[in-house]
């Protein structure tokens, strides 16, 4: 696989060269403190092959990243019965997406927004205590990325904890409306833990390999999701998967994925590939500026948008 | 090609047997007279062999699916500037998108609301006359599906001018914050008649080909769009083709494609297949209900979801 | 009467020295032309002593404070019907009244807001050409003030009917909804015109007597409505009258009023006086910066806060 | 004072046979156990003289009247410097002072609804222990009535507390802005509680005195606050002290009021008495339903109203 080792380089080096790395998101104080001038890209392929180029190796905080995994892990406890607790439809700006929650009644646009988020967690600790489900959603991240050294940064788990206002107060409105079932405590704990799971490109890269190839892990053909739920969440990753720049990235990658504030994308090549890539300047949006571009840059010189060659 | 003829003959089979065919749209006069028991299917692949079902002859009032049309060609006429009149984010609700109108200072969220797409009307009837503009459009039309006998339906046309309160709301909104260039009546005229060509599947499935195909006709070759522009325009049907029902589409279908309320849909199978659909009866978000289906049970039996196999 | 002459000349002298003016309203351009430097104040008290300082004969476009007295002429046509179209709860922001518009279905809060002052003037129309309903209005002000000179200015009619997009708006919103009867044009027509009327301060402080004196004429003795209507008028200025500034006219002046973006307002001390005062500046709300403090001023100085003494 | 004795006897006599009494709350479980069969009624004068009808003598719980008191209390602490967390003006309905409070980022819009009134309890808190900072409301209530038994009703807090989500969801949104300096468990505990106070009818009509007459109580001469701060809470209690009914009680009582949703009422009539009355049956705004009824009829009798006799 030549070629991809070399345009997944070749990406690295532009961007190691690039001085528009957008800003480091603050409000979690913990992520503040992030290099600006980290850049890692990891592409994995159907045959296990995997390209990397950058900071590859050093692990960031996964952040809303997380809620792929803890949506597939909901899905696989509560079936479509989580689809009464949260849609799976985009939601406009973060502006709109308190209104929408009021207007709706509590119930969130969809599982990538915080709120519909922390009703996904909700599910998860349904009947166990709060740290039984933290270590559940670990046990799946490490058993997908196949290593065990992944764990939770509690520095920052305990920053977002400390400071994280907003979270807390969509998760009372939840409560209120009786979208959420457990102590909102316990929920808000998962949550803010499983947003601090620390991993590197190559391990999110492996992790995300049953999105790409029909739910199963394409090497060791072990199945985690039937073929069209991991085509679901798929879809809901391209609608709703980088806030309110997901019709952004949607219009210029073309892949389904998945952002968080810690810099950190996962992107999707349906058939062809899973992707990590992190830089920790955000853009407007809050979504890693030179991450998108990388990927922009990756799904042009490979043909791999999904919405065309 | 057996397997397709078959997949769309079994398809409108079954759903000319199905009794659960949603309400016709009421809001404007002459759409309500529309058949519920109507229902075509047209499939034209890479090779410009057509597959047919049922009703594939008759024409229907594209509606918002003329949406897609006007935007290829106002991109053609003012390229990126268009992005600044206008979004490209899915928007939410109908009562968000209100909302976000005012909160946005009169720039609609994407080309497909209807703020949005009588914003990009705007920009075509720039420097014409009304009746130029829509003339343009229908030269346009009657050039990509190859039929000079497309045309408007004055009766529908007439008809939503005279009860169009809401467009014509959301048009002086725009003028009142400088986003329209010509006078509202203008603009709107234009806006009421596109929305008001009748197209048959056949026809429609034939204009839409140049999405499916990297911007170009696969039979005679003539480029339409650059397949980049072809691409993005795939990318937004596929976030914001179906109101507040573009979600639930991604997820079931897997598609982009673009609805209308007169109970058409086009969708795009890219590197595949130009897709129509017609049935009057809508959902709750006001997509054919079982147009929809209908796309969900072909992409199924095909393989086609753009999620993965 | 010495203490109110010398009082209401004291003001006007403080006003005419004041360098912090305000400013003037340029949505509508011929309102943009009004001199900034203008100030009048008139009192007419319960025995028909007039008190008047500054420029308080120089008419000056009424512009929202004619709502006042379209809302006695309608409540006079259709009694308590009235209400099924309009609400009488304060809105907050120009903002929230959009979003509270689309929430409500079209049913604007109150009849002072625009969106509640079309409705309003809608029910004046229902069965008149907009030309007489119109002559209905003039001739109601020029009964109440005594003064047939009373006129519109139709050059400010005029400007105000090519710019009112937001007003064409929310007029088509409200028709969308069914909460008006008659074409848009014509009560828009009327609306614009009413809004336009020019009066002097002597003129609209005569107009607003019958709200201070229990819905009569004190000197004439004519009753224009019943006590009980008058105070609940004079209720609905004192928690609408002033757009998103209604709270801080009422905790600052403590009497009910009504605002025009011409600079004009007109305020009732219950049982002791008809107040008018004029200045074009305008404050971040919308109201009479000057015209605000002076009656402020004067509420101080008289004693004649509703709230106590 | 013969007559205001009988028109309050009159009164409680003719509400204590209506069978229209509206629904107790239930959103707290303690309030829920409230008889809808209570009616009381006292008016103090400017002499002292009380009149009293019905269940004058029992506690309730007084909810959100307790905000007229802190709001004195913070304005007390910290003058004007209180403006700048919170507003006063009117907000329109309980969905739009979510939307609002996010549009104003955090300041809401007015001291007495629930946003508003815990940045005014945040402001009493700050510089003191939560349990000094109650006592301090105690103290000042007492004080005010004259009784040293007024009292916190312990279930009662315990239930708000339990089952407060939207108060917990505000007070996290306003900390996430920065709008409340304490520790949001602090502020809400103080919050809880005072809106937890029990008080009669009697006891509620004596601390309320001073709001009647100039800041002062008129028996003992004691001033409380200046004169222009008691109209100032005044202004704010009719543009404001009902919900979104404020404009409802406005247009047919005419008087400052506040009410709270354990059904009491408390309303001043400027110079002439302070008013209290209960009854828990509440209407579709949250606001006693007889209480409003038996204000207006007591306004009408005797004259009362602020917007003319």
């Amino acid at each position: 696989m030549p070629q991809l080792d070399q345009v997944v380089r070749d990406i690295a080096d532009e961007m190691a060269q690039r001085t528009d790395r957008g800003e480091v998101a603050t409000y979690i104080p913990e992520l503040a403190r992030a290099d600006t001038k980290a850049f890692g890209l990891v592409v994995i392929d159907a045959e296990g092959n995997i390209a990397a180029g950058g900071d590859s190796e050093i692990p960031f905080s996964i952040q809303s990243i997380s809620k792929v995994f803890t949506l597939t892990l909901a899905l696989g406890k509560a079936g479509d019965r989580l689809w009464k607790r949260v849609g799976r439809e985009p939601s406009g700006s973060a502006f709109n997406s308190v209104v929408q929650l009021e207007y709706e009644r509590g119930v969130p646009r969809n599982p990538f927004i915080n709120a519909g988020a922390i009703a996904v967690t909700d599910l998860i600790v349904s009947g166990y205590q709060p740290r039984e489900a933290l270590a559940e959603i670990l046990r799946f991240l490490r058993f997908l990325a196949d290593d065990p050294s992944i764990t939770v940064d509690e520095a920052v788990a305990a920053s977002e904890a400390r400071t994280g206002f907003r979270n807390i107060a969509l998760a009372n409105y939840m409560k209120a409306y009786g979208v959420l079932e457990n102590p909102v405590d316990f929920t808000l704990g998962v949550y803010f833990h499983h947003c601090a799971i620390a991993m590197s490109c190559r391990q999110l890269a492996a992790a995300g390999r049953f999105l790409a190839y029909q739910g199963r892990n394409p090497v060791t053909g072990l199945s985690v999701v039937p073929p069209e739920r991991a085509r679901r969440i798929n879809a809901i990753m391209l609608t709703c998967g980088h806030y309110d720049g997901s019709g952004e990235f949607a219009y210029r990658v073309g892949l389904p994925g998945k952002s968080g504030v810690g810099g950190g994308i996962l992107a999707i090549a349906p058939g062809k590939a899973s992707i990590a890539v992190w830089s920790p300047g955000l853009d407007a949006s809050g979504n890693s500026r030179l991450g998108r571009i990388a990927l922009e840059e990756l799904t042009k010189r490979l043909g791999w948008s999904i919405f065309g060659a």
